[in-house]
């Protein structure tokens, strides 16, 4: 079986150097008080940050398989404003503000149309598999500095 | 601002009477020893019936919110085949085998392009807000009657 | 069947204004990385003010089935120190630092023994079941005041 | 910092040959229809099935981490009774019912009091770290077969 085009999951994609990537609430997602639980909303943001990395061209499979490294949040801040519930479809929209030597942070919006549900402020810093921090590969430097704003 | 379409989450899709389902691995889907965690496939499988029911044209948010009920998983079987690793493109297979008054059996299968992941079989009751079991609403079995192999 | 003491969860203890909290960590809370995923701390973080208001003599299910209303959080802030991984007894310690009259701000932090593996700050609001913020009840404002440093 | 046992997390214990592992429903178990995810008792079951081993005196972590390999789930049977619900005191019985030598059978139960809330039917495979099928280690078949039914 060939695998459809439509057949395969999206990954966002960048509107400017703001990635945009949906989202749909399930099940899963809520509780019982009515809403989605307030940490899934870190795996919805990590869901982006990962497509918004494939669309950029980086393979996060390919530098842990070869032990060059991967990212781990070190510091992350999340403001909720507004609850999102099951059936919505949200966005992420993900924004490379800053890019050090092993880190680069993220500021990241959950939204509902044009109601802002979350925001958020990530660190996320590129280490080696037993942990220590170590330089982003440097093509991957170049994929983020494409996403960075024009100074 | 109005969302495009590209920035809507897919729902899938009906190939014949067989829904497709797209589902990316995510950090969150795998555990330390490498692979997609047993319990996260029915994370999956579940997104699936959801986007199932709506391409169908149910309305599960709307009938729970009205009182009318909500389906609950009664039963499950799954044979897990291979593991699935982050990164992979699955797709989950649904397939309405049985469709009883309060009730219906669906078939699921996970796959990576040709390989079989995983199959399932569900049994989803239909139940009212406090539990107790309840006939599925008519405009329903309508919907999943068209799904059903023609005898 | 009586359920025997030794079958029943623990609620961890207060020593001193200090909630303890014990957490394993299973297959379900670390990814492919090796290590526990970042969002799972959140609900490590969560169990243990769960039931640290339940030792404090707060009654959460009651408050939300009357309406009274439900905790959310508002706001959060964590930095990620050390890795935690399969299998290790990790300890939350969770300490109300500000009380207001319709949130509650509180320190959390995870050990592993004496390392410190995240540490946290996290604002919970009271909400009506409708999502609108509401005072806390009168005798939860009298638990956790009881919870605060002496001036 | 010495950990006290108080601080410590339970691993459950054997009555007889039946493990019984206790569990408290919270918030991130539940959805929004009011009662536990169905995939959340997986997450439940393998949590006492680690557990199980630990008091039985078998080391996960580190036939992990020797390269010894590691337990995946085959195959899984569940059927669901009643919902378990928020703040809900539970409780895992499980009991080894056949032992193969790459494979075990294990009958595991979740129970609030007296009340069957689901029961499940779980083959656990013991492959190499690679996925392939392997002998248990053969002092973990002993532990095991100490915890047999006299035949």
């Amino acid at each position: 079986m060939t695998v459809d085009a439509l057949d395969l999951p999206t990954a966002g994609r960048f509107v400017g150097r703001v990635h945009r990537f949906p989202v749909r609430v399930y099940f899963e997602d809520t509780d019982f008080s009515g809403v989605v639980y307030h940490a899934n909303y870190l795996r919805y943001m990590e869901r982006a940050r990962s497509d918004m990395l494939r669309v950029a061209g980086i393979d996060q499979r390919d530098a842990f398989a070869t032990g060059a490294g991967v990212y781990a949040v070190a510091d992350l801040t999340i403001q909720y404003r507004r609850p999102a519930r099951f059936d919505d479809a949200l966005q992420i929209h993900s924004t490379v503000e800053v890019l050090r030597a092993a880190a680069c942070i993220i500021d990241q919006r959950i939204l509902r149309g044009d109601e802002l549900i979350a925001q958020a402020r990530v660190t996320a810093a590129f280490i080696t598999p037993d942990g220590r921090p170590r330089r982003q590969p440097a093509d991957w430097v170049d994929a983020f500095t494409r996403l960075l704003p024009t100074p």
